[in-house]
C-alpha cells in the first residue's frame, strides 16, 4: 500500500472519529449487534478465506519457517467464530466508556469542574496473524468511539479482508460513519502509520516482544504497549501436589501459544525432589520439552525423565511452544527476585497452602497481574469481566494488565465560569476556593 | 555529579521505595505535616538561601539572558513560603492513592479477582527553576508512596539544596525510610537519569516543550509530560465585553511566565472593531506587546493603539513574557480550527453569552482543559481540588491535564484462586464466568 493511500485512509478515518465521538450509546450498540449477527451470517464465507491462508502458509509450517502454535492462532473454526460474536455482543452490553463524568468539583460559586471520558480518536492497531483479533479490536475501538486503523499480519491476508468487510458493511449499514475502520495492508503500511502523528492519536502493537520495543522506539505516537510474556509459576514447599501438576499443566499446555501461558516453571527445593517428576511426568504426556537447571535435571534424571540443560538465555527467552525452562530456587524471595529480573511484568502465579508466602509472593512481584493457586491463563480481559481486550500491557502508564474499554479513552477537563479571574483567588485577599459539589450534572449544562 | 554517585542515589531511592510502598496512610500524612511545619520553621533560612540564587543571577537579567517572569518563578517571598506550607498539608489530607480498588470481580466460586492501586516505585522529576516545584512534587511522590529523585533548575541550586534538606530530614525524622529522597545536581544529571530504565518507573519533565520533547525522544522510560502552554482565548460575537476584557486581563498579566497564561487572543470578526480596542486598552496598562493579524492591526492603529504585525510562527510560539499574537476569526469554527492546529491542546477558553457556542468549542477542541467564561490560568491541580499538581499533561494517555495523585499510581491485578485452570472454561462444556461480585474485600484477604 502506498504512502498516498495510506495517508487517505488515516484522514478518512480522522474524519469520520469527529462524528463517531457524538455516536449515540444505543447506535453503537446496534451496529455492534448487527455485526456479530453478519459474522454469523457470513461464517461459511469467512472459512474458506480463512482456509485459503492456512494453504498458503502450510508450506512455511513443513518448511519450519512457520510453528504449529503460530498456525493454530492463524487457524478459524465454527468455535472461534461463535465464540467472536459472542464477545462482540459482550462489547455492546458493556457501559459506554465515553461521557463519564470521572470527577467533579465546584471550585467556587458559579465556577464548576469536570473531568470526563473522551474517545481517544483514531487509534491504529497492529496485530499478529489471529483473525479473531481483527474483531475484538475493533469492537473494542467503535464501543469506545474511536476510528480504527487496523494492520493485521500477512498469513492473515484473506481472513482480514474477509471479516474486514463483513464486520464494517454491518456497522455503516447500521449508522456509524463511513471510514470509521480502514485496514491497510503491506509492512511497509507499518512505518507510516508510526509517523502519522497529526492523524493517529494511540498505536495498539501486538506481537513479538521485538516488534513491540520496534514501535516503542520508532514512534512519537503514545504506545500501549503489548509486550512479551516471560510468564512464570513459582510452586512452593506448601503446594497442594495436586493443584501444581494440573495447574501446571494448563499453563503450559492449553495454549502455548498464548501471551499468558508458562513460558519458565521455579519449584521449591525440598519440595522438588518428589514433587518435580509428578509435575513434568504430566507435562510429557503433553509432549513438553524441559531444559532444567542442574539441580531440575538431576532430579527428573534421576527419575528416569528426560530433560536438558538450560542455558542462561532460557530465563528471559517467550518460548511459545512447548518448550520449558525450570529451575529451582531455595524459596518465595528468591522466585521473586528471579521474576523481578528475568519476567516480563506480565502474569505471574503462586502455588502455596501457606498464606503469608501467598501474600509475600502477591505485594512483591512488579507484574500486571499475580495469581495466587490459578493458572497465568486466565490473564485475558474477557475472563477479567472488560468484554474482551485489545492487549494486555505490561506498562505501568495509562492501562496495565489486560486492557478493554478504559483503556480507550482519554479524559478532558471542562470547566464553566461565569467571567472569574484568578487575580481574584491568590494574594493576601485571596478569595478561597470552595471544593464543594456542583449544581448541575454536565449532562445537564450540555443538553 | 558523576555516573557512580548517580546511580548509587538511584539505587537507594529504589531501595527505599520497597519499604515506602507498605507505610501506613497515617504515618505517611504526619510526616508530610512535619515538614510543611519544618518549613515554616526554617523559613529564614530558606529566604536566604533564595537572595542568593536571585543575587547570582541577576546579572544575567541586566544581560538580557534571563526574563523578568523566569526571575519571578524564581524568587521566593513570605506568601509564597506559606502557600507552599499550606500545599503540603492540603495534600496530607487527601485520600490515600494507594490500595485503593478500583475493580474486584468473582469470576467463579473461589476465584476472585481485584483491581488495586500500588505506587509507581521510583519517580525521576527534572523541573524549571522554581523552587515551590521541589515541595510540591516531594510531597505528591510521597503521599502516593513513590521514592523521588529531584533534579532542579541550576539557576535554583541553594534553594533547592536548603528546601531539600528541611522537607528530607523532616520527612526521615517522622519514620519514612532513609533515601526515599533525592536531590541530584548538573545537567549530565538528565542524561543519566534517562538511562535508568531498571532503576526509575516515570519522568516528570517540566520546563520549555523543547526540553520536554528532547526528555521523551531520549529514554525508554515512561514520561508524564508537560509540554508547552499555548493557550487561547476566543472571543466570541456574543461576548459579554466586561467579562471579554477582565479575562483576557488576567489570563495574559497575572503571570506571564506561567505555563496556563494566554498565549494568543481570537476574536470574532463582527464584535473586533469595538470590542479589540478596549481588551487592547486594557491590556497595554499591564505592559502587553500586540502582534496582531492585518485586520487585528488596522483595527488597533485606527483606534489610535500601538501594534506589530505578527508572523506565521507567532501563532506557535509560547510567550511567556508580555507579548501577545492576536487574530480576527470568521466565528467559533475557524476558532476551533485554528485552535486544534498550532495549539499544543493545554487549555483553551471561549467567552461568549451563547450556549450552542460555548457548547461547540467545549466539545470540539481538543484539548486538556477547555474553559468557558472564565481565565485560562485556573488550570492547576490546587485549583482544581486536586491538592497540588506535578505538573500539567498535555497527553492524552495515563494523565491529561493538571496531574495530581491519581496519575503518580498505576494498578495491579491481584488474582485468588482454589486451583482452576482455564480448560475448564474454554470448548463446547466450558464452565461459565459468572462476573458477579466477591464474597471478600481485598483488605480482608491480605489482613
Amino acid at each position: 500500500m502506498n504512502a498516498a493511500l495510506l495517508e487517505e485512509k488515516a484522514r478518512e478515518a480522522r474524519k469520520a472519529s469527529l462524528e463517531l465521538e457524538h455516536v449515540q450509546r444505543a447506535v453503537k450498540d446496534m451496529a455492534l449487534k448487527s455485526a456479530a449477527e453478519a459474522i454469523a451470517e457470513h461464517r461459511c464465507e469467512i472459512l474458506r478465506a480463512n482456509k485459503k491462508d492456512i494453504e498458503r502458509n502450510a508450506p512455511l509450517l513443513r518448511e519450519g519457517r512457520l510453528s504449529k502454535p503460530l498456525l493454530n492462532r492463524l487457524k478459524l473454526d465454527g468455535v472461534k467464530i461463535h465464540e467472536m460474536c459472542k464477545m462482540i455482543e459482550k462489547v455492546a452490553e458493556l457501559d459506554d466508556p465515553v461521557g463519564r463524568t470521572l470527577y467533579s468539583v465546584r471550585l467556587d460559586e458559579g465556577l464548576d469542574l469536570y473531568k470526563v471520558t473522551v474517545p481517544f480518536g483514531v487509534i491504529a492497531a497492529i496485530f499478529e496473524s489471529r483473525p479473531d483479533a481483527l474483531a475484538q479490536i475493533s469492537a473494542l475501538c467503535i464501543k469506545s468511539g474511536n476510528s480504527v486503523i487496523l494492520k493485521g499480519g500477512e498469513e492473515a491476508k484473506e481472513s482480514n479482508r474477509c471479516l474486514f468487510e463483513v464486520i464494517y458493511n454491518a456497522l455503516v449499514g447500521a449508522g456509524l460513519p463511513a471510514g470509521c475502520m480502514q485496514l491497510v495492508e503491506g509492512r511497509e503500511a507499518v512505518g507510516g502509520l508510526l509517523r502519522m502523528e497529526k492523524l493517529v492519536d494511540l498505536i495498539i502493537p501486538r506481537g513479538s516482544n521485538e516488534f513491540v520495543k520496534f514501535v516503542q522506539s520508532n514512534t512519537r505516537i503514545p504506545v500501549l504497549g503489548h509486550s512479551a510474556g516471560i510468564c512464570h509459576i513459582y510452586v512452593d514447599s506448601k503446594a497442594d501436589p495436586k493443584k501444581a501438576v494440573e495447574i501446571c499443566y494448563d499453563a503450559k499446555v492449553q495454549y502455548p501459544a498464548a501471551c499468558n501461558s508458562m513460558k519458565v516453571l521455579l519449584i521449591h527445593k525440598r519440595i522438588a525432589s518428589e514433587l518435580l517428576p509428578k509435575i513434568v511426568g504430566r507435562l510429557l504426556l503433553g509432549g513438553v520439552r524441559i531444559k532444567g537447571c542442574n539441580k531440575a535435571v538431576r532430579i527428573l534424571r534421576s527419575s528416569g525423565l528426560p530433560a536438558e540443560e538450560a542455558v542462561e538465555g532460557d530465563w528471559s527467552t517467550e518460548y511459545l511452544d512447548l518448550t520449558l525452562p525450570v529451575k529451582v530456587v531455595d524459596g518465595v524471595d528468591e522466585a521473586i527476585e528471579h521474576i523481578n529480573a528475568y519476567g516480563s511484568k506480565h502474569t505471574d502465579s503462586v502455588i502455596t497452602e501457606d498464606a503469608a508466602t501467598a501474600q509475600r509472593f502477591m505485594r512483591m512481584v512488579d507484574s500486571a497481574t499475580v495469581v495466587h493457586n490459578a493458572s497465568t491463563r486466565f490473564s485475558d480481559g474477557y475472563r477479567y469481566g472488560l468484554g474482551a481486550e485489545v492487549g494486555i500491557s505490561t506498562n505501568k502508564v495509562h492501562a496495565r494488565g489486560p486492557v478493554g474499554l478504559e483503556g480507550l479513552v482519554t479524559t478532558k477537563y471542562m470547566l464553566f465560569g461565569t467571567g472569574q479571574k484568578v487575580s481574584d483567588y491568590v494574594g493576601k485577599r485571596a478569595k478561597p476556593f470552595v471544593h464543594g459539589k456542583p449544581s448541575r450534572t454536565l449532562n445537564e449544562i450540555m443538553a
